[in-house]
Order: structure tokens, then sequence, then C-alpha cells
């Protein structure tokens, strides 16, 4: 049913989604722009798209699905804009790491009779360092693709087509979806993807005050070391977005392990350790 | 030179050492006792040893060098037997996660004219599971094998020529060897290898009780959470000997972690969130 998609932002997301689209069996056109026109360029070269767009606007309209793969702020301001431009036969998604704004905002400016859909979507996939190169049609294998569904997205029998049709490529893609409400996925990622992100970002910045000047010595740490760190190369540029518009999720998550760690500090020499350990293990086995 | 090994304990990493001497070309006897009869057969039947013994004070003193690969207090229990077991012209060494306490413990039952040498080691390699099962000939490949070397442990030419000849199939084995004061080696390890388990533990402890009853959350997360808890599974019973001998170390290192994530947390909307971010990608990248 979908014959064309324009893909806007062909960055690490934007670029593996073409990418797995194609591998998954799509044959329609995919145009894509991005702020760089080298990177949607090398995008096009990599099979990722069909065509390379000067203009995403124009792109968008000329679609029937949009994809934005940019950053949070910056899928606010192309919603600002597309909310205007396209028709209520067009479907806008995007890939964005929070909901609960994005979500606020579809609700407000789209998906009402006269407004485009939107349906709001976050594949937990990605890699610790971004851009087109690192580009891969299997990033998406095994991953959970979340929705922040709202029903009147498929308010007209257009929209609803592709909601579905656009459910069933991202299956194609190799993702499994997951409908969760906005506010409960920004508190589940928190938990599951933020935290881990910043608990990685901190150890990895005070690894580089602790033994930054002496290289020789990171190597000690082996495996253990570089996967507790690997995060510790993602980019501000996206995390500042995410840090922004989830503060508070991310403020408790945080605290509550700076209070669990000081209760593995507390008691590194009583039976207590036993059962952090043991619940440690819990989490791990299930 | 060395024609005779005994390896008393032989888990995941004595076993391994086992095979990857046998990789690296060493043809002599490796005799092995481990407490469970049936691991040292296995690993028998994995070709790391040419034999198993029943009494490992006797394998050691048929042996010319003996490893000892079992937990911190286990080997502080065979060097206090050991030491009064064997000669001059034996060299006993370990792969212990904490070296001062058995670095003491060394210089003062070993070492001397009358004594056994003792060489106390670190190889940097591991699994978050232990046992013979997960043996591995290329643990060690590209590894840190740390020493924390005393010169009184080559007094006697026949056990310095044990020590070089020990320090070269180490090498073999495919590990790079690595000198440190045993302070100093203890206050490293608190950094880059305790530090990243005691979080990956509390971290996964604290998850099983956000998400543990919700087993299709933990999906969500996918690789980034599953590398960030895998040390997760470390088992207690290896890690309750390293907290009791390097405490103090451990709890700088937990508390400096504590109050950089305090830091994190009171500044996810300001531009120190950028410097925490260009500092651990500067740990990345060196």
């Amino acid at each position: 049913m979908i014959e064309r998609i324009a893909i806007l932002g062909t960055g690490l997301l934007g670029t593996s989604v073409g990418l797995a689209l194609r591998a998954g069996g799509f044959s329609g056109q995919i145009v894509g722009w991005n702020r760089s026109h080298d990177q949607a360029s090398l995008a096009l070269e990599m099979g990722a798209l069909t065509s390379v767009a000067d203009d995403p606007i124009e792109a968008a309209r000329q679609s029937q699905v949009v994809l934005l793969a940019v950053p949070i702020f910056a899928t606010l301001d192309f919603m600002a804009q597309l909310s205007n431009e396209l028709t209520p036969d067009h479907l806008v998604t995007d890939v964005g790491s929070t909901k609960r704004v994005i979500s606020e905002s579809a609700a407000e400016i789209f998906n009402s009779p006269t407004r485009p859909a939107f349906l709001p979507g976050h594949p937990m996939a990605g890699k610790e360092r971004g851009g087109v190169a690192l580009a891969d049609a299997n990033l998406f294998r095994g991953a959970v693709w979340l929705f922040t569904d709202d029903p009147a997205a498929r308010r007209s029998p257009a929209a609803a087509e592709l909601v579905q049709s656009w459910r069933q490529w991202v299956v194609a893609a190799g993702a499994r979806t997951l409908d969760l409400d906005p506010a409960r996925h920004d508190e589940l990622v928190a938990w599951v993807s933020h935290l881990p992100q910043f608990v990685s970002t901190a150890l990895s910045s005070l690894l580089e005050e602790e033994v930054g000047n002496a290289p020789e010595l990171k190597d000690v740490g082996g495996r253990a070391l570089r996967e507790m760190t690997r995060l510790g190369a993602s980019p501000y540029s996206m995390w500042r977005d995410i840090a922004h518009t989830n503060t508070e999720a991310i403020e408790r998550a945080l605290h509550a392990l700076e209070q669990q760690l000081a209760h593995v500090r507390e008691n590194l020499r009583t039976p207590a350790l036993r059962s952090e350990f043991e619940q440690a293990n819990r989490f791990r086995r299930e």
C-alpha cells in the first residue's frame, strides 16, 4: 500500500531504516533528505534511498509516509512545519527517544480531521556513534520498536491503512512492535535505556579523570571495562534533547542508583552484599 | 624448563590456563586438582590437564610450578599450607583479583632462602559466569596479565629461572604482562575492574526491583542494557573475597561515582552536561 516514503534525516537511524525496508522487501520509492547533502548522497549510494531531495517539505508532500529521523527538538520543529503543509492522507512518524512531548505535540497539531496523521515511534536500536557510514540493514533485527499510538491518528480510512501498513513494514524490517502509553514509555526508557547511558557516561568521565593520563592502564580493564564504557562515546547532541524532554524520570532513576551504590558501598563486608548480588543474578536469569 | 605444573582449582580460570598453555606449545605435565573431582575430570577430558590429582599438596610437591586458581581466601589458605610443604626450588603463583593481602602473605611466608618462591599474578580476563564448562584456550588472548613481583622471589637461581619461564608461558598463552606495585595494583583494579562490576551489580539489582516483574520490558532495553548488566550475573562467592580484601579502594571508587552521578543528575538541563559527555568521549577516544 505504501509506495513512497520520505526519510528526513539520513544519519545512522534513518539510513538503517531505508536499508532494512529494502532488505524486508519494500520496492517503492524512498526519498531522503539530510541537512548535509553529502550524507544523503552516501545513503543513496549505499542503497537506502531511491533519490535525494533538496527540499524536505516538498519531499514530504510528495510521499505517503514521512519518517522523521532527527534529534527530538528538530523533530518538534519539523512537526510544526509539516502539520500545516501535509493533508489528512499523509502519515508522519518518528524515531525519537522520548515520546511524551512528541505525543503531546501530535495530539495538538496532527490527528484532527483536517490535519495529517502522526504515529509516534521509537525503535530500541542504535549505536554509540552515529552517522550514515555505520548504517546497517540488520540494526532492528530482534529489537523492540515502541509506539505510543493514538486512535485519533486513524480517524481517516487512508491514514488508518497507512498506520497499519507502516507497522507491518517495521516488522518486515526485523523489529517486534510494542504499544505503550507515552508517559509510561518515558518512565520505562528512563530505567532501561537512559539510566544505562548516563551511568556509562558518568563512569567514563570519572575514569578519564582517574586513569585518562595513563592510556596503558585502560587496557588493564579488559572486556568488562570496554562494555561498561562503550556508551561513553555517545554524542551530547543527541542526549541533550533526551535529558531536556525526560528530565524528571531520569532524575528519579539516577537518584535511585546513587542510593543503590551507597548501599553496596556501606555493605562491602556485610551479608547484605550477598542479597545485592543475588537480586542482580535474578535480573540476568529471567 | 618447566616440565610439570600443578593447577589447584580447575574452574574457568584454572582450566583456561591449562588449555592456553597447551595451545601455546607447552608439552610438559599438567596435573589438576579441584575440590569437586568431577570438575577436574572434565578439565582432563577437555585437554587442559594430563592427569587429575586426589591430593593437592602432594600434586604441588611433585611439580615445579604451582598455580593457585581458587578464590582469594582459599588462595591464602593454600599459601599457608604450601609454604611449609614445598622447597626453595618450587614456584607458587596465583590468579587472585586483589594483590596487597596476597603479596604481604608471600613476603611473610615465602621468598626467604629456606622457603618456596611466590609470584603474585592476576590475569585481567574472566567471564560473568564461572565453571570448567566455559573454559576457553583464547581467554587470555589480548588480555593483560598483571604481576606484583618481588625480587626476593628470585633469590635462588632455580626460582629465578622458574619465574622467568612462567612469565614466558603467560605470554605464550596470549597475554601481555605488566608489573605493578601491590598497593598500586589494588587501587588501579578498584577503578577499572571492581567499580564496573559493582556498578553493574547495583544497576541489575535496581532494575530487578523496577522492571523485574515485567520480563517483556527487559527486552526493550536492547544491547545497551544487556551489556551494562552482563556482569550482574557474576557470583557473590568470588566478589565477596574481593570486597573483603580491597574494601577501602572500592569504597573510594563507589563514592566518587555516586558524586559523579549526582552531578549529572543536577545538570541534566545545563551546559555542564556537555562537559560530562565530552570528558566521557575522550576516555573512549584515547
